[in-house]
């Protein structure tokens, strides 16, 4: 790999674990693991085509959208309360076990997090994982009001850190994430840390580690 | 509605019957459905990342592509000659068993095909499904080198019938392409053939039906 000059991190399943929001679901489902499969695959979706259609509406908005499709999906009911309840869970992320180790090693270079995530959803979730000092940047994509692969979303680490592309590591634990850096032309790790397959979207991450604290210095 | 001045029809899932897909994965699982389900979600989301990405490739690479993703993750093998033998399962589609009746009663109106598939899977399906006498057009997304819901798709219909959308009526079976068919300024006509809910995308059809035979005329 080139030089390393900076680190771009995604977020939601590379930094922040998303283990709370599935243990959430129990308030409306014996299956959470089908609830919580559902939603972010709603969740993802709905950024897709969102994005594609033209019709941005931030990430909380889509979030939200994404629970009551799969609520009515899965046959279940839910109060208000509740579905209140399961998206604040968004805000109450921890990190992953090794995600302070990994950053503190990083230290020197430019930190940043790229985020599909509103505004207020990533400032909630960096301060309650306690990861405000380790990160010198945290990027949202409602700046460009679109979504990830998009190329504008890319564009704007390059863009804060003032440094190219090719200079920076792209860090993400999503197939799909990794592809759209590498196409735009990122350095690129793919954290795969459940042992999926590749995707097939003619494009490959340049290493591929199973722990954030194997990232290249 | 507003008076109709011609037809633009969805093809996989709402004229072609893709259940000839289902029953080609015998061939390589005992659990065909399980297959082809996530075949068909992996088919649309790289349509929609590499539509994002801007990294076009026609449909029969990206269905080919989320063949060989989903024998991986489900950690079924095959060989090329199964691969080819599944693929192929696409160029001979059966159409529902009400298409025909209900293109016939549109008679006198053009009646047009707006797919994401690959000019010539659609001249494939649309032959062996026998319909070719009841459509005057069949147009691609290859056209524009991009996927549905993209704008630069649905502005196809108009286009090519000489009709603005706001006269034409959009048909599909998918809940994503008719919200990216409102979007655009279609009349739209959900054919909801299995009682899925509604997509949450902030736009709604003008009229679900269940069977074809009930667009309105």
């Amino acid at each position: 790999m080139s030089p390393i000059r900076g680190y771009v991190f995604d977020a939601y399943g590379t930094l922040f674990d998303v283990h709370s929001v599935v243990e959430a679901g129990r308030v409306i489902t014996g299956d959470p693991v089908a609830l919580s499969t559902m939603w972010r695959q709603k969740q993802l979706e709905y950024t897709w085509l969102r994005a594609l259609m033209g019709t941005y509406a931030d990430f909380w908005v889509v979030t939200e959208a994404a629970l009551r499709y799969t609520i009515g999906r899965l046959g279940l009911t839910a109060s208000e309360a509740q579905v209140r309840q399961l998206m604040e869970a968004y805000l109450s992320l921890a990190c992953f076990p090794e995600v302070k180790a990994a950053l503190r090693q990083l230290a020197g270079r430019p930190r940043a997090v790229l985020s599909n995530g509103a505004p207020s959803m990533l400032a909630a979730a960096v301060t309650a994982s306690g990861l405000t000092a380790l990160l010198e940047h945290v990027i949202s994509v409602d700046r460009v009001k679109t979504y990830k692969p998009s190329p504008l979303v890319y564009a704007l680490g390059p863009e804060t850190l003032g440094v190219s592309a090719g200079e920076l590591l792209f860090v993400s634990s999503n197939g799909w994430d990794v592809a759209g850096a590498k196409a735009f032309g990122y350095q690129v790790v793919w954290c795969n840390r459940t042992g999926a397959p590749e995707e097939e979207l003619g494009v490959r991450p340049d290493l591929v580690i199973d722990s954030l604290e194997k990232i290249p210095r």
